[in-house]
């Protein structure tokens, strides 16, 4: 079950991270990423909206549960649906950080846009620990 | 802005609805929805995992804060990125509150699947208190 859930995963261009605001309200945005084990990443890559970017960070920094939920969808036939979902722990790894150029060249190898620009900011490391997935079919 | 974001919010044929747990961890799962105005609905139709559909539920009754998400993803061409979303205040319409059969049948004027098998559980009424979109062009 966690194998099909991470690969089905590892399979979709984008997924939709999850995070909790101080307040208890709920913070999605879309991501892209990189899948390595139990580990999922995705980077900041300073483009407009430094607001939104900003909200995800502090709140990860207040609590650091976090989901993200990868699906496919097929208006004609409900039975090839399925989703895939990680609900694990988050940490920010700055640029700064040694471990940041190792995590940024994952996600190169997933998105040939991130080869010629390589992540800049920080990158949103998480430790994965429940994979779950479902089918229609 | 606002006008905009609802309009790509409903073009998609699928969104992801985030609620949080009593314990302030992030819940997601994805959703069919209708739109009108500044209300959203999702049903639950009674099909497997019967656990998750009354997690968001149970979140929902305790918290009723919750953002729903939708975006549209080109692996080759970013320009064409966008995501639209939605913040509001959640409230669960059983199916014996006379507001029931009007919400159904707002689902089942998007899906046609649900016009062969209208909602029979419970309905999730949003009301929008934002609006938010970007694209990548």
């Amino acid at each position: 079950m966690t194998d099909l859930a991470r690969q089905r995963f590892a399979s979709a261009p984008v997924a939709v991270l999850a995070t909790v605001s101080v307040d208890n309200t709920p913070h999605l945005v879309p991501i892209t990423f990189a899948v390595g084990d139990d580990l999922i990443v995705t980077g900041i890559d300073h483009k407009p909206k430094q607001t939104t970017r900003l909200r995800r960070l502090d709140n990860i920094a207040a609590n650091p549960a976090v989901s993200v939920l990868a699906n496919h969808y097929d208006s004609d036939d409900w039975t090839q649906l399925w989703w895939a979902r990680a609900d694990g722990t988050a940490r920010v790894v700055s640029p700064d950080d040694p471990e940041h150029p190792p995590l940024a060249t994952l996600l190169g190898e997933v998105y040939p846009q991130y080869r010629e620009h390589p992540i800049a900011g920080p990158i949103i490391a998480i430790a994965v620990e429940r994979w779950s997935t479902w089918s229609g079919s």
